[in-house]
């Protein structure tokens, strides 16, 4: 009964809650930027004030970069964290948008209404529907449902480099039963998701050299050795015939999917021609007897995301290059060990040089798989209780992403995160034109209040 | 007699000589770049006015690229057609200069001194030794020493594509008995060689296609294919495990050395070690079971001269890119087809592209290999006549690099080319801190002024 009060408020303030995103979205908060350095605080602020006006004790916490906002709420039962980042993106190219990014609109499209602004879909909008919920809650009952802390931080989108010392330094204070993040898509259109497996993530970049300068290749083109050729060598090696990663005991700590998982992924009607001939794609490129749903969630990978060597420029230069480099990014799944994969792969580059040649390394950043123990029964509660809203069964699955900040609230504070989120594959996060659905605003807020109940009971 | 004045002449005109040449390489005649379009009209300019004042009577002549410059001096006896060329490579990477690529200067340096900018090497501080020769023949006799032709053009570090139509059109006009070309190396540091073999040359470039769009490889890594991986693959499999190209029907048409010339360049002294050393290098990497000087004079290769595709700006980004390129060449030699070996070439990528991917393909010149026919007697006149300027006896070389223009002297008029330069090994052409020796400029006038005395008496 006390529920559906909550939801009958949450939809008679619609027209309110939505003001108060629009003016969230107002504040261009570029993290990467340090020309937006006062937005950032000034979207902080906003934030401690929104808080504050829900009973929550809220404060902006310093840190080498932008402010950390951390806010409780005393209550009994399961301790609950709710995270968010009200940083965003840029913005450019700005002439691909089609207004500005930081004056808001509701817009009527053939796929119904949305919210466009940056920061509408990744994350403030998706924030927003927590903060709502609560909103909504303390209206009907006075107080929010239990012992909620909340962390809200504003370097997401430029790797958040403060985040795990401020994770170190505030442990006790932060720690809960459970970290609640707002900040992932729904499974097609309508059906919610609860990711409980996340890639993680290893980058390495190499540079092969080796004559000591650029050369012409007609001079010595035969006897010198050419790195673009080595390295291309290297890269041709790194998958066998059947899509499968050479890179030796890289499969240690992958595992299989359990068949219940592989039964529900079946039931989500995932359509791999749609989903490659989406992008110009029609034949699955990965390992040659996955499906491309476990190839892009329960599968690791090896990609090249840059090459470069010689010259590019218009024309032609006959050049034998003194180098050549490349970025290259393994996607991880279970326990595998993002710094035992780096030590065989240099390893493995390494034992293939030519004499003459030598390697240069450069780490960009190792992150472990995120596994949720779904065991935790929240996990089942919050699974059924959202299921009314929708016209999908709430479903777990998994996300071919990196979201670090699981991994981390794992490692530093020992507590597992429900992933629950509302965007779409069609938000254009990080992109121009950014979106939120109307819809995914107005019933992610009745579903966070469902969450709430079920949780907090 | 009168030849030892040209000479003093020489040496006493040399500081204007100098000032004449850095004159001319302050130009920046970039060909391959269209923002260098002016320049280049500038320094067809430039050598049209030094042709006038030797006497010569010459003027630019428009192609649909940049122009030719043409010059005609009336005499008796050999007709002698002297070819170079006043466009320049490109200078990037400009942060690898010591300075400015087009403010010249002599600096002193370890091996003496040297004139450092773009172009003192290639072409222009080469073809330069040839008019100075002119200047100081006519400054002593009043007059050139007998019938010779001017051809310069501006295209041929771009693939010379106006050169063909405009030696077909002005045939009759160009056509002489034997052709000069300075725009080769000595042997070593001071024998000077004349080239009876150069190696053709074909230019490919080639797009691979995958994805529509740029994905990020978080969603779509694992089932959406890289073109940088299947560029990699196709560039891995052009050379076996023994260096030999895998092109279907590559090495048609390559000759084995004769007994006679791998014995005059088993004389020669080459240092492998050395040449390599050179430039950091200990191991040759061309076919297994071929000398040094064998791999870069007498066999075909295949480079890859640049590559690119992703992001390769600082940091990371996790790009699944769209596509990559590569620009491929083929030293030929012997009589290796170009075209046929560009029709074998893309039809073996074509054949291994998988079912998503397409190619595009950019052609960039194709010029068979040139064989000198040394039986003409100017060729042992003229390797007598400089034999007493060096240290080295004058030898008969092969050239590693391509000089089409040799080949296309000899299909489209008849004529054969000598090709007798003054550049060092070190010269750093197509690469930063190109330079030309002081003494290759110096006694590469005096130089020509004894072949001119020698061929015209």
């Amino acid at each position: 009964m006390t529920l559906d009060a909550v939801l009958s408020r949450i939809d008679d303030d619609l027209p309110q809650s939505l003001e108060r995103l629009m003016d969230l979205l107002r504040i261009p908060s570029i993290s990467t930027d340090p020309a937006f350095k006062a937005e950032c605080e000034r979207a902080a602020d906003w934030v401690v004030d929104d808080l504050r006006s829900l009973g929550v004790t809220a404060d902006k916490r310093a840190t080498p970069g932008h402010p950390m906002v951390v806010g409780h709420h005393p209550g009994q039962g399961r301790h609950l964290l709710f995270y968010g980042h009200y940083d965003v993106q840029p913005v450019d190219p700005l002439n691909l948008w089609n207004r500005d990014p930081f004056d808001p609109a509701i817009e009527d499209t053939a796929n119904g209404r949305v919210i466009r602004a940056r920061g509408a879909g990744d994350d403030k909008g998706q924030f927003m529907t927590f903060l709502e919920a609560c909103r909504a809650w303390k209206a009907v009952h006075g107080t929010l449902p239990g012992h909620i802390t909340f962390l809200f931080e504003g370097e997401e989108e430029s790797g958040s480099p403060s985040l795990i010392p401020f994770l170190k330094d505030n442990a006790d204070e932060l720690r809960a039963d459970l970290a609640l993040i707002c900040d992932t898509a729904m499974f097609g259109d309508g059906t919610p998701a609860i990711v409980t497996m996340l890639r993680g993530l290893l980058g390495e970049e190499l540079t092969i050299r080796g004559p000591l300068r650029d050369l012409h290749s007609g001079y010595y083109g035969g006897p010198a050795i050419n790195p673009i050729r080595v390295l291309a060598r290297i890269i041709a090696g790194l998958h066998d015939e059947t899509g499968r990663i050479t890179v030796p005991g890289f499969y240690d700590g992958v595992p299989e999917l359990s068949q219940a998982l592989r039964d529900q992924w079946q039931g989500l009607g995932f359509d791999p021609e749609a989903f490659l001939g989406a992008v110009g794609l029609s034949v699955p490129a990965g390992e040659r007897d996955r499906s491309v749903l476990e190839q892009v969630w329960a599968r690791p990978t090896c990609e090249v995301n840059g090459i470069q060597g010689g010259y590019n420029g218009d024309g032609f230069k006959t050049v034998l290059p003194a180098e050549a480099r490349a970025k290259i990014s393994f996607r991880l799944v279970g326990t595998q060990d993002p710094q035992a994969i780096r030590r065989a792969f240099r390893a493995m580059v390494e034992a293939q040089l030519p004499a003459d040649c030598t390697v240069e390394w450069t780490s960009h950043g190792a992150s472990p798989a995120s596994q949720m123990s779904i065991d935790d029964p929240a996990f089942e509660l919050a699974r059924a209780a959202v299921n009314p809203e929708w016209p999908g069964a709430a479903a777990y699955i998994g996300g071919g992403g990196s979201i670090p900040i699981a991994g981390h609230f794992k490692d530093l504070l020992g507590m597992d995160s429900m992933l629950l989120g509302f965007g779409k594959d069609d938000d254009q996060i990080h992109s121009p034109n950014e979106k939120y659905d109307l819809v995914s605003f107005h019933k992610g807020i009745r579903s966070w209040a469902r969450v709430l109940d079920a949780l907090t009971r």
